[in-house]
């Protein structure tokens, strides 16, 4: 156990166990519980998810079967996301699959879990299953590390004035 | 080149070219323009897809990155279905998600072609990808098969009504 603030530029650890496979993971200053929060609270993950872009979140059914809907406005225009819940675990777990609306059907499942590291710290895992292995190295390939590492620092930033 | 009109007993040709798809393959016998209307109208839809159920066409946005939504109403209960469209080109071509609200999360990616014969017949082929093994055996043997053969049967008797 390390009393270490983690460093600012903290990075993902992004992994591919398979052909039609991404896993993620990063840990968060944060207990568990308040990482829950800021992941599902929709005032909260509109402060995180678009990086510095306006989010309108149309849909956050939080529930087996609940869809969600997020829209990003950005100077380069606008992206919708959406999906479906197959599991909601507070505070641990979420299934839930994953469409951009510019590759419609191109869908994915992600599986996302949020270890308690018992130090005031929480490992988050998220798993992506693609239909296809072309569908997987697209998703490497279009940015998503710098975006998603954008979205995690985002995150610490929500966690740290939730305190 | 045959005249003879198919046994109405004819069942759809179901096979598994790998381990995470599904192949059907049916013949009607009516000329492509005319499948396609029956397969896109929403009026037509709801006389045969619910297999004699009542069918509730709550979506039916038939273009890329639109969304379809039925509910079946049988006397076993209420059976929601949905999906998103990724590609269509009518008359021959319908790629689509698939997903029934029991197993959120199961998606499963259809592409669906209609070949002209060119004798007044059409052929149907359908190949299902799944994201795992066990979703694709799971719906092989939810008696899916059965449900297919009488679906396509009502196709049939909507295919001859319209000619």
């Amino acid at each position: 156990m390390t009393t270490m603030e983690h460093p600012p530029t903290m990075k993902a650890r992004i992994t591919t166990p398979g052909d039609r496979d991404v896993r993620i993971e990063r840990i968060f200053n944060a207990p568990r519980e308040r990482v829950w929060q800021a992941m599902t609270d929709p005032e909260l993950v509109a402060q995180w998810w678009g990086r510095g872009n306006r989010l309108v979140i149309e849909k956050l059914e939080l529930k087996r079967g609940g869809h969600w809907r997020f829209v990003e406005h950005s100077d380069h225009g606008v992206h919708g996301f959406e999906g479906r819940f197959a599991e909601v675990t507070p505070p641990e777990r979420v299934v839930q699959t994953f469409e951009w609306d510019g590759m419609p059907g191109h869908t994915a499942l992600e599986t996302m879990t949020l270890e308690d590291l018992g130090d005031g710290r929480t490992r988050l895992v998220t798993t992506s299953l693609f239909l296809t292995a072309e569908d997987r190295d697209g998703m490497l390939q279009s940015g998503m590390e710098g975006g998603l590492n954008e979205s995690y620092a985002a995150l610490d930033r929500v966690l740290a004035a939730m305190a």
